[in-house]
């Protein structure tokens, strides 16, 4: 009996007008943001147009330094931000242009859920 | 040796602009939107001005009803959808003010980068 109900309880079926692989992808790129240690490191970086050392921002981080790398090299693969090496260390900006990329894209989901 | 070369390589200390807490609650609210079946709920969801009946959504979606259950429940504690009963079946619908409020949080956390 209850198997029969659904058919007859509402409105026509819903089309989903995201696929699932367009969901995947777009829910990687909120969760790759989506995560405090990254956005701090986002926020860091964004407050310096020059490129930042690495060892301030493991100084101005609550995690330790195998943590931090972990989420600069996510970040990188990402392309939200570049890296260039000088001597012994690593300098880091944030790629403005792809942080201006996700966010027409992020916008643009949640207009057309609006 | 080491242990000395931070503290001369570079700039001065960078300062947090975003708190710990700030962006664990900033991370927690792009992780909750971010899943992929979220984000084809909300999306099927917004397709209709009429509430949908859980059924429907289960009938278009990927996933288990267990499933689907789970991330209706944490979209309702997230504020994202209501949820009504009617009879047997729960009818959910898109909170358009709190996704307006996601939105424009998400939109001056990215502006406030570039």
């Amino acid at each position: 009996m209850a198997k029969l109900l659904p058919t007859g309880c509402c409105a026509p079926r819903l089309q989903a007008r995201l696929s699932s692989e367009d969901a995947q992808a777009f829910g990687a790129q909120l969760g790759l943001l989506g995560h405090p240690i990254r956005l701090q490191i986002l926020d860091l970086l964004a407050q310096h147009e020059e490129p930042v050392c690495v060892c301030d921002l493991e100084a101005a981080l609550p995690v330790k330094q195998p943590t931090v790398s972990h989420h600069l090299r996510l970040l990188r693969e990402a392309g939200l931000i570049d890296c260039e090496r000088r001597g012994l260390w690593a300098y880091y900006t944030v790629r403005c242009e792809a942080l201006a990329a996700l966010r027409a894209r992020i916008v643009a989901h949640l207009d057309a859920l609006l």
